[in-house]
């Protein structure tokens, strides 16, 4: 996590810029180039995204130190889309910034592995190590335990990487299962807090985060609060 | 759910064939195949997967009513390994197997709509819909409660699919979330069982299933027995 609080404080900024792009938002100009090219087809549109996103990361890579593709966004147009969310990071991480996939990605073992090799690790093939997303940093959902934890951890340390788990999220419903006491008096919110602090322990940075962050919907300060003590 | 019914009725056969691809296991003349091709690269991996799934599906279609890709396997060969993932689920649809998408995604509103129209639905590019990964079904995390699940209803309504949702997984530290007792007396898995219950009751089918199936470990077969009732 070093880095990305590095990258705070030389730009005085803690905003991540979220890179969730919905076709309706691109200028027409650029949607009209992409169809010229590739047709009014999904890789028409993750090209006019792939344009977008140049421009927004060209006006942003000065000003803010993150940015935040959400992957669904990429996903909804096919592997025409997840080659702009690769291109998107490419040229992000050029540009200086440090990239956070909004994955939420979440599994077990070796198929965990998987995830953290495609968005933080290299793959292989046959002898060879390929970067494949390569992010600086993933969001991960923590229902599995530390069964889905822990395979991101050694790539974490080998490959200086970070990944954020969702501890209570801002939605209205997330009360319906995070805000819920367990019998010990925790919520189930308080208590994957406490796995996350466990996940971390090992890897405290220098400015005294892990790289394991805990993902709080700022709609909730006071459980915010709670979870800092 | 009444599609799968009827295909595991017609083959007399419970079983879903997990197509979960490691380079390892592929034949090496499937592997020099493709990279004669496409060089020893990503591309050249997600072709000799691809020609291994074509020849897993041959073998299996008479005999199995559905597949299940699982995503993190295709993630890791990047976009490629996501034309992979598009190109095996076509393939085994052709051959009127069901496919069940193991991607457990998980995500709130409009996001979520995104990655319903990516593995369910169809995107919309300016005047036209157009149907993405298309699986049949889709494994969903509920962590995120109702909002990460209703986005997912309509469209599965519209497009005759489904969703499962995790409730009891089989891995060892399932326990450390899922088991936990609330103040309720019910676990953690029991409540997410009963909110399937509620977000599936509208589509009941013929043969008694609603659109939104459970995902319980057969490693723990006391909890799918209380689950069941």
């Amino acid at each position: 996590m070093d880095r990305l609080i590095e990258a705070i404080r030389t730009k005085k900024n803690p905003t991540v810029a979220g890179l969730d792009p919905k076709l309706s938002y691109i200028p027409s100009f650029l949607r009209k180039a992409a169809y010229a090219k590739y047709g009014k087809t999904l890789e028409g549109a993750a090209e006019a995204i792939l344009q977008f996103n140049h421009g927004l990361i060209d006006a942003l890579a000065a000003i803010v130190p993150a940015v935040k593709p959400q992957c669904a966004y990429y996903e909804q147009f096919g592997w025409q889309g997840m080659r702009t969310l690769e291109a998107t990071i490419r040229y992000a991480q050029q540009k200086g910034l440090y990239v956070i996939i909004d994955g939420k990605r979440n599994d077990i073992g070796t198929t965990m592995e998987a995830y953290a090799k495609a968005h933080l690790g290299t793959t292989e093939v046959e002898e060879t190590q390929i970067p494949v997303f390569d992010g600086d940093a993933l969001t991960v959902n923590p229902y599995l335990g530390s069964d889905g934890i822990q395979p991101l951890l050694p790539i974490c340390k080998e490959r200086d990487k970070s990944i954020f788990a969702l501890v209570k999220t801002s939605n209205p419903s997330s009360g319906e299962l995070q805000d819920r006491t367990f019998a010990d008096g925790k919520t189930l919110y308080v208590t994957i807090g406490s796995l996350c602090e466990d996940w971390g322990k090992e890897s405290r940075g220098q400015y005294g985060y892990s790289r394991v962050g805990a993902v709080v919907g700022a709609t909730y300060p006071a459980q915010l609060g709670e979870l800092r003590k």
